[in-house]
């Protein structure tokens, strides 16, 4: 997988690494036990700190995307066919409710943000289709 | 306003704080130009330090949905009337996209999160007919 970074975003780099990781078990990308470079290497690779890398390593982790070995380093611990831990879907829906809120408090037209939503979700079926 | 603090919650006092107020706005229960308690005052009704309210009050100032002034204190800038801030939709569903992928990387089911989706929004709507 490539990783590309803005270092001019407002996103914390370690949040970026992470974002793009997430997004690539989303599309099909990476799968269950695909390993990851180790964080000197995606630290050299990206010309980061390897603190930086291990900063997304950890919130991964802590997420439950990846599991952490001493020996074998970071793997993908879960894909998009692994059912969800449980606790996850509650978490994760009061995250959405909150997002939704600050859409609407925002402004934003209810039924475009549905159809986004749609879209983008449909974006990651048909990235499933044509395969990783 | 009730704020209701969730003490034992991974999410911290001053996220609580600004959630539960784009939340108001967004269910129409705080409209522009109503002003929010001091920050002394809202820490002495919620019994944590003023610093967590003046946080959180820093937040949602950033975030565009209040105005601070030194005289009149904090009040609501924006309502779900008001619209969008440039930029505000676009960064929005850039989030959004993340989160979806998190979603779909946890292995929850596409069909129900849309439903969620739907449910939710309708919620804010179901709260505008019905009036603050």
């Amino acid at each position: 997988m490539r990783i590309t970074l803005a270092v001019d975003s407002e996103t914390p780099i370690y949040q970026q690494i992470r974002d793009q990781i997430v997004t690539a078990i989303a599309t099909g990308e990476l799968t269950a036990e695909t390993p990851l470079p180790s964080t000197r290497q995606l630290g050299a690779d990206l010309a980061v700190n390897f603190h930086t890398v291990n900063k997304a390593y950890d919130l991964l982790r802590h997420e439950g995307f990846i599991r952490v070995n001493r020996k074998s380093g970071a793997v993908i611990r879960r894909d998009r066919t692994t059912p969800p831990d449980p606790g996850v879907a509650d978490a994760w829906q009061e995250r959405l409710a909150i997002m939704l809120a600050e859409a609407v408090a925002h402004g934003l037209d209810r039924d475009e943000v549905l159809a986004r939503t749609a879209q983008t979700l449909e974006a990651f079926t048909a990235a499933e289709r044509t395969g990783p």
